[in-house]
């Protein structure tokens, strides 16, 4: 089985499937990859294996649970401006993988070298080993991703997205492969700034399209809302329909189960029309059991 | 004035200059410097500016007081060796300068800007911008300095000293015109691995040996002892004399006034033989207060 995933949302989905079963892959969004103080940050791939490692931060969703911020602390006195915050533990990832990228290994041998360590069963692969810089135009003009999430903590009206460098990237090793598998589950994740920028990758929507596996997507948007960060407000603003019938449109052709919360089964009728079968039941992940349950019922599709 | 120096002798040393006046450059070697965890550490530099800011460990003789160690820890959660110690503030430190190098700031630029951060008053200098490695012969084979140093306790009987690189080292800007200066000291550092290094650079003894700065030493040996690193064994294996006078013997020629303990007060005909005056005060350096009147009487003779 196979997980298509950004951060928060697409971790917990990835823990409750690795708990359910061996032999998961997940491949991972890096279009929101940046270097910070020289430091290489891939910010999904490390949410999803420190969930997966079982030491992610509960509460905001990114980070070690339990980091303190004495080296974050330090470059403030050393006049760094500090709006990016990295713990103090998770630094050593990032120091890790900033030194083995330097050294000419690819990412995806460095997330995998890391997510060992840590004692991480699923594999990991970065959607690709090149680089891709996921960029938002706003009123303000073209922002980094990072610069419009963390830094202007996505406040700024979103008028479209650029995937600068993606037309030029190859899909990492095992990532077609992994399309390839029994079951593909798109993570309730951000259709834009998530899981778009892992299938605008040359080649993987059309393996994808072409695919013989059975392939289920969990609808990010419940109830009209996101559960975390701004794809509602990316909906909106790019003239979709906020709902989890927004998103089933953007998948159409590449999704055969679409899942979708109790709350919003009344767009199940039209969802069906777009040709997928409708999962209803409760997408709201709480702890491990609870995104374990989900994952059994997802495989059980 | 200015102060050539290694790590925590030389740093105190610096600190009573800079209490007693303003206008001190300090020179620093940069032979120890190492690539640790990908990170470009500058112990020697370091140690010289923690001191100056008043922030170094006052234990340890390295690194900054009350430093916690979450990232190290971390690290050896990842599988990493973590022989060498880091800890968070100071790590701070590493990755700034590591990111300003890598962006192609030469390490005397990328040192002035981390020392102005932290309000240090005098000017740092690395001896060369230049990558010069000291490695240590030693019956266990051609040891990196911070393995002999730092992983093996510097236990290693020394055969000779390697700076590797050195004889393409260009002085750092300042540096020789630093040796201009009204007062030119060589701090009670190592002979052979931190004063040593600086005076290989090309133009940096020859220009010492012409200046018509007084050039003022101050041993490094005591009583027969180092008071902190190896010089003492350095000189036996080296075979030199482990004295006051033996450390005297290496400056004949480049210094007018040789500093010794009181202890040593036997040793200074021996040195006035060589042609330096001696003068003999206390030069174990205790607090901040000890370090300045150190300082004075130097800038006195």
């Amino acid at each position: 089985m196979t997980l298509l995933a950004g951060g928060v949302g697409g971790a917990k989905l990835a823990q409750g499937l690795d708990r359910a079963a061996a032999g998961l892959t997940v491949v991972v969004n890096t279009g929101d990859d940046a270097v910070v103080y020289g430091l290489s940050i891939s910010p999904d791939l490390d949410t999803v294996m420190y969930t997966l490692a079982g030491i992610a931060d509960p509460q905001q969703g990114w980070g070690i649970a339990g980091d303190t911020y004495a080296t974050l602390e330090a470059m403030a006195r050393l006049g760094q401006d500090t709006w990016f915050r990295l713990g103090d533990r998770d630094i050593a990832t990032h120091v890790l993988r900033t030194a083995r990228l330097r050294a000419g290994v690819p990412l995806s041998l460095a997330t995998a070298e890391l997510a060992s360590a840590l004692g991480v069963r699923a594999r990991l692969l970065p959607m690709t080993d090149d680089a891709v810089a996921t960029r938002v135009d706003t009123p303000a003009g073209r922002l980094e991703f990072q610069e419009y999430f963390v830094a202007r903590r996505h406040a700024d009206e979103v008028l479209g997205v650029v995937l600068d460098g993606v037309e030029r990237a190859i899909p990492a090793p095992g990532v077609l492969e992994a399309l390839d598998a029994d079951v593909v589950v798109i993570g309730p994740s951000n259709p834009f700034v998530s899981i778009g920028p892992v299938l605008a990758v040359p080649g993987v929507r059309e393996a994808l399209a072409v695919s013989g596996a059975r392939r289920v997507a969990v609808s990010p948007i419940v109830g009209g809302r996101a559960l975390k960060g701004p794809a509602a407000a990316m909906l909106a603003a790019m003239g979709h329909e906020v709902s989890a019938l927004g998103v089933a449109r953007l998948y159409a052709g590449l999704v055969d189960v679409y899942v979708i919360d109790e709350s919003d089964r009344g767009l199940a009728a039209a969802i069906e029309e777009l040709g997928m079968t409708v999962m209803v039941t409760g997408t709201v992940m709480g702890g491990p059991e609870d995104r374990e349950r989900l994952a059994r019922e997802i495989l059980a599709t």
